[in-house]
């Protein structure tokens, strides 16, 4: 079913603010769902809500924490999110670097005691907004079986990257795993096999069957119950096609994120603290030249690369593409959201005596 | 065969000389590729020694220049490398990001009017030695052949990534290719069929044979004779396997060299004026954390992966463990050139009357 998008928005806020986030959390971490949807992630838009409120039930996040800067320079900032939601701590801290990096051309931050932030990509296009690159990644649950490994021990550690462009900014986001797990709920409710090399079982052979794969990342990620398999990185399961450089990208996000926070890592996010670390960076490209001039150089680029001789009836989508056409249609039309989703919002909805948005279709 | 890495500097340092260089950037030029030839990186290595001379005598790389500090700040630098080798460029840029990073925390610098730098982890590396997180990317020729696209545009866009740990640093260092077209060269010379999906022809059908492959690489990236085919982006050849992921990353040093360097795009590299950007930043880890103790926590995750369950016989390795057993032991026993460039490096010694490292085995 389809609902309006201004709708979720003041649902998702009065929920928020009824489970005890401030006024301007509430406001922002509505934003970031209604945002998702409206982009076509469904997977970080309203289906996390009952996932977030449970992290509060269970007493993972304390929504009246306030964050706290440990260490800042004109450069840099070291964030304790406190254990509120990830993006309390991201918002302050990408408004913080984009003024930095106006000022002194990079900027960097480490945010510790965290969880999710929604889409890594809402956080690096606040920096494109504004002329900036932005960049951000969180490491996650331990999902990811590394090379010639049984057993899920990486997040699914989420990258995003974005560019000055016409009409749109270039907008790559997405876990460094081969497909999110969200993916492979997609195809269990379709009822349809796993195209790819996805994901593993205990003795490294690929699995087909959806429910099989969600019940291995189940066990890796969110019980203490680790059984063997997980997810792929990009390359999938051999080292023909070169898995090991899909390993080596999210190892480096393991770094940046846990490891730079002196959280958790991945791997140890599943039993314990059950915190997540974040990086933010952005960088001011007008230093290196003219930022209409660069933007005009990027599109022209991407342009290019649209028109390249392709498969016919395939389109050749430059990253973000596909987003930017979401929203203007989920804008106009509503946002789609399953069965499932929709029965427990209108269940949250009537606990907490909020409005449920109404169907469209 | 198998020479001294003393003897392959000497020489190599020489033939630079003779060339044109000065004696500091023949110093350096030597380290870079016998560097690569002792890390097991032999495609980085002396066999790419007739390619940069001829680069030299076709007029492309004028060795006498001097590079150019075009713009700088606390945090940053725009260098002109002034058709010079990458590596002199990348050698002022990263001593200087390193003196910037310990003042600043973080620092950026792209290089324009630059060509090939040698491995991009050489970079990387100069960070870590003074406990920095080091960055390194390159685009290239056009080799790669973009998500449903029938020709090559993008470069195989090398990057590389440190992290303090013991007993040697993190260092991931590849191109974003599924695999460089060094790789294609080794099938080749072995009489093997490539493996994976690693090259495509002109209609986008995956290439076993290394012949068919290497042709379809020399059309694109060194003539200006385009037909279609090239190097598949990691991921693969269909999006089931979210090749447009590793499209995404290749696009990302795209846009942090050519775009912010003003220079050309890879695919524009093949015609006019051959030139290459580079991008290069340093982090200090110290500013979030006391090196020490990052530097053991990053080691421990290390040997959490490397003895994780996994399949007899095969190892976890974590990018970096290849290269440092690669460089002890070839420091002791010398290191492998193949036959042709013996044959080559033999009648460049005698051309420009340098002595010819010796034969070990």
């Amino acid at each position: 079913m389809k609902i309006d998008a201004k709708e979720e928005f003041t649902y998702l806020e009065q929920v928020f603010n009824e489970t005890g986030f401030s006024k301007d959390s509430s406001h922002l971490l509505a934003d970031t769902l209604t945002d998702a949807d409206l982009r076509g992630i469904s997977s970080h838009g309203i289906q996390r809500l009952k996932w977030y409120l449970s992290l509060v039930h269970e007493g993972t996040i304390h929504p009246e924490n306030k964050v706290k800067i440990l260490k800042e320079s004109p450069t840099s900032l070291l964030v304790d999110a406190n254990k509120n939601m990830g993006q309390i701590a991201c918002n302050l801290a990408m408004n913080k670097l984009i003024q930095k990096a106006k000022k002194s051309v990079i900027s960097i931050a480490v945010i510790r005691n965290s969880n999710h932030f929604g889409t890594a990509g809402y956080w690096a296009r606040k920096a494109v907004k504004k002329g900036l690159i932005g960049i951000a990644m969180t490491n996650t649950r331990p999902l990811v079986v590394p090379i010639n490994a049984f057993q899920a021990f990486l997040g699914s550690n989420a990258f995003a990257f974005t560019f000055p462009a016409k009409p749109h900014p270039y907008v790559f986001d997405g876990a460094t795993s081969v497909v999110a797990g969200g993916k492979i709920q997609v195809h269990d409710k379709m009822k349809q096999k796993l195209p790819g090399e996805w994901v593993v079982d205990k003795h490294r052979q690929v699995v087909t069957d959806p429910k099989q794969a969600e019940k291995s990342l189940y066990n890796a990620a969110l019980t203490p119950n680790q059984k063997g398999g997980g997810l792929l990185t990009l390359g999938g399961s051999s080292e023909q096609n070169s898995n090991y450089k899909g390993f080596g990208n999210s190892i480096i996000v393991e770094l940046l994120t846990g490891i730079l926070a002196q959280g958790s890592i991945s791997a140890d996010t599943n039993v314990g603290k059950h915190d997540f670390s974040q990086c933010l960076l952005a960088i001011d490209p007008s230093f290196f030249g003219d930022l209409d001039g660069l933007t005009k150089r990027a599109s022209k680029m991407f342009d290019r690369l649209r028109n390249l001789p392709h498969i016919p009836g395939k389109e050749i989508k430059v990253p973000g593409d596909r987003e930017y056409r979401f929203y203007a249609d989920n804008e106009k039309h509503g946002v789609s959201i399953d069965d499932v989703t929709a029965k427990q919002i209108e269940k949250i909805g009537q606990d907490l005596g909020v409005k449920v948005p109404k169907k469209l279709d």
